[in-house]
C-alpha cells in the first residue's frame, strides 16, 4: 500500500495529478491506501476515489505543520506548492519564506522524522533556474543562473534536494517542469500566459492577443505530459538516477506560427481570426529572456516522455477539458 | 575613506589578507579607515596599521551578531567564513546553520540596514560547488552538482549572492578559489593536505608522504594569488560583471609530478628523496572525484591574474615565510 502526500494540491497541476491518481490508483507498483491534499486554499474532494482522502487548507511553512504532515509517513511526496514567479519577485519575504524556508522546513521535518523513515519527494522546480544569455540549445550540463528570486529558490530547493538524497535523509527526484501549455481556466498575468490563451480563447469562441512576434519560440508541455512527469518521477528507480537528482524535462520547442498553424488546422480559419495582433515591447522582453530549447537527453533516458507534438498538446486538451469544436 | 569587515579573519587567507591590507592601505579609490576582524577564535592584531582595527571573537551567525556588524555600514566586507568541509559533512546541523543560514543572516542584516547602504560583499566560495563526473576542462557554464554538504552550502550562498545583488540589496563578487597550495604551518586531516605537505616538509628537512600517484593533477593557486583575488574583487566594476556574480578563479593545473620535479630543481635532490609514496586508496579515491582543471576565460577577462607556474608558486612560499634554503 502506498501513500501519498500533495502539497500544492489546488493548483492546476495538483488538480490534474489527483485526477489522475484516482482513474489509476496505483503507485510504486502497490495501491493507493491514502491520499493526504494539502494547499493554502481548502483543495476540491475528488469524486469517487477508491482510497481514503484527507483535505486540508494550511501553509506548510507554518510552526508545525510540516511535523504533522510528516508524521503520518507518506510514502510519496509531491512538492508542488510555490509562491509563483511574479509574487516571489514582488514580495520578496513572502516567496523566501515558502519556497525556501517552507521547503527547508519539510526536509527537515523528514530528517526528524526517525525510524529509517525515507520517502520519494518529488519536486517541481522550473526552467526558471535557468537565466539568459543561453544557447540555442541547453545542455544537461548547463549552469543554473537564474534571473529572478523565484527561479533562486527553486534552484536552491534542487540542490537542498540533492545533498538530502546523497546523505540519505530522503530520496529526492526534481523536475524542471516546461510551461504548461493550454493551461485551461481564464487568462492570468504571468507573461506567459498567452501561449494559452492564443488556442484556448478562440477554441472558446473568444478574441485572444498577441502580445509577441510569429517567430517567438518557447518550451511547453501539456498538464497531461505534466503529470506523466510527476508519476513517473514517483516510480522512477533512484539508483538508475545518480547523484544528479535534477532533470529537464522533456517538452517540445514550438514557435507561435507553429501554435496558430495548428489552430487553423483544428479550429478552422474563423478561429484564427480571434487572434488579435498587438505587440507588447514589455512581454516580449521578458519572454526574449527566457529559455527556448533543451537537450533532456538525460531525462529521455530515464524514460520521461514528451508530447508527440503541438497539435498533440492542443487535442489532449480538448478531449480533458470536454471542448465542443 | 573605506571601511573593511573580515569574517573569519583569523584563517590562513584571512591573516594574509589583513597583512596585505596593513602594507597597502587603499581599497576601492580611498585610504582605508577601519578594519574589523571577526572570526570564531580571537584574530591576531596586524603589525603597524595605518589604520584602525578592531578584533572580536564571536560566531556570526548567532543572533543580532550580524544586525551589529552591520550597523556600522563596512564599505567592504570580505566573508570568509565557513566550516570548513570535512566537518561540515561530519556534522550536519553545524555545516547548514553556519555556512547556510549564518550567510542568509548577512544578507539580511544587510536588507534591513535601510539607507540605501548597498555593500560590496566578497563572497568566498569553492569549487567544490562542482561534482563528478567532469569534461577534462570544466568550462565557466558548467552546472553545479555539489557532492558534498560543504560543496551545496557554497552553491547555496552563491546563488543567494547573485539574488541579492540583482535586487540591488548588496553588490556581490563569489569567487571560487582552487586548493591553496602552499599552506603555510603544519599539515592537517583534510584530503588535499599532502599537496602542500610534498613542498613544505621537505623545504623544512622533514618527510613527507605522498599518497597518491605522480599523475593526479589537482588545480591550485598561492595564497599571495589568493589574497589577490580578493582584492581584485573587492576593487572590481560591478557593472563590468553582469547578472553572473560567481566566478571561478584561476589557476593552474598542477601535477604531483611537476609539483616534485621542482621540489627537486629549488629544493635539491637531497630534499626530494625527504618524499615516502605511500599509496592510500582512501585518500586516492576522495582525490579522484575532484575537478582537475578549468577554463576560467571569464574571470580572467575581469582581470584576475593566476600565479605565472608552479615554480613562482613555491618561490613566492619560500619568500612569504622567509625559509631558508
Amino acid at each position: 500500500m502506498t501513500s501519498v502526500l500533495v502539497l500544492g494540491a489546488a493548483g492546476m497541476v495538483g488538480r490534474k495529478l489527483t485526477e489522475r491518481l484516482v482513474q489509476q490508483p496505483r503507485l510504486r507498483g502497490a495501491d493507493i491506501s491514502k491520499l493526504s491534499l494539502v494547499d493554502v486554499i481548502m483543495p476540491q474532494a475528488p469524486a469517487d476515489p477508491s482510497f481514503a482522502v484527507e483535505m486540508e487548507a494550511g501553509d506548510f511553512s507554518s510552526p508545525g505543520m510540516a511535523e504533522r504532515l510528516i508524521s503520518e509517513r507518506p510514502d510519496v511526496i509531491f512538492h508542488l506548492a510555490a509562491i509563483v514567479s511574479g509574487e516571489a519577485e514582488a514580495d520578496y519575504d513572502k516567496g523566501y519564506t515558502i519556497n525556501l524556508d517552507g521547503t527547508r522546513k519539510l526536509f527537515e521535518a523528514i530528517r526528524h522524522a526517525g525510524d529509517h523513515y525515507r520517502p520519494r519527494v518529488v519536486f517541481t522546480s522550473s526552467i526558471a533556474v535557468f537565466g539568459a544569455p543561453f544557447p540555442d540549445t541547453i545542455p544537461d550540463d548547463f549552469h543554473l543562473t537564474p534571473l529572478t528570486s523565484y527561479g533562486t529558490q527553486k534552484a536552491i530547493g534542487e540542490m537542498l534536494l540533492s545533498d538530502l538524497t546523497r546523505r540519505g535523509i530522503l530520496d529526492g527526484v526534481g523536475i524542471r517542469l516546461p510551461t504548461i501549455v493550454v493551461r485551461p481556466g481564464k487568462p492570468n498575468k504571468a507573461a506567459s500566459s498567452f501561449f494559452s490563451g492564443i488556442i484556448r480563447e478562440p477554441l472558446n469562441g473568444e478574441e485572444a492577443v498577441l502580445p509577441v512576434g510569429e517567430d517567438v519560440l518557447h518550451w511547453m508541455a501539456s498538464p497531461r505530459a505534466a503529470v506523466g512527469f510527476l508519476i513517473h518521477a514517483a516510480e522512477l528507480d533512484g539508483n538508475a538516477i545518480g547523484a544528479r537528482r535534477n532533470l529537464t524535462m522533456p517538452g517540445l520547442a514550438v514557435s507561435v506560427a507553429e501554435e496558430l498553424e495548428t489552430l487553423r488546422r483544428i479550429g478552422g480559419e474563423a478561429r484564427l481570426r480571434l487572434i488579435r495582433h498587438e505587440p507588447d515591447e514589455t512581454i516580449a522582453g521578458i519572454v526574449a529572456g527566457w529559455p527556448r530549447r533543451f537537450d533532456t537527453a538525460r531525462a529521455e533516458g530515464l524514460g520521461f516522455t514528451a508530447d508527440a507534438s503541438f497539435e498533440a498538446i492542443v487535442r489532449a486538451y480538448i478531449e480533458d477539458e470536454g471542448i465542443a469544436l
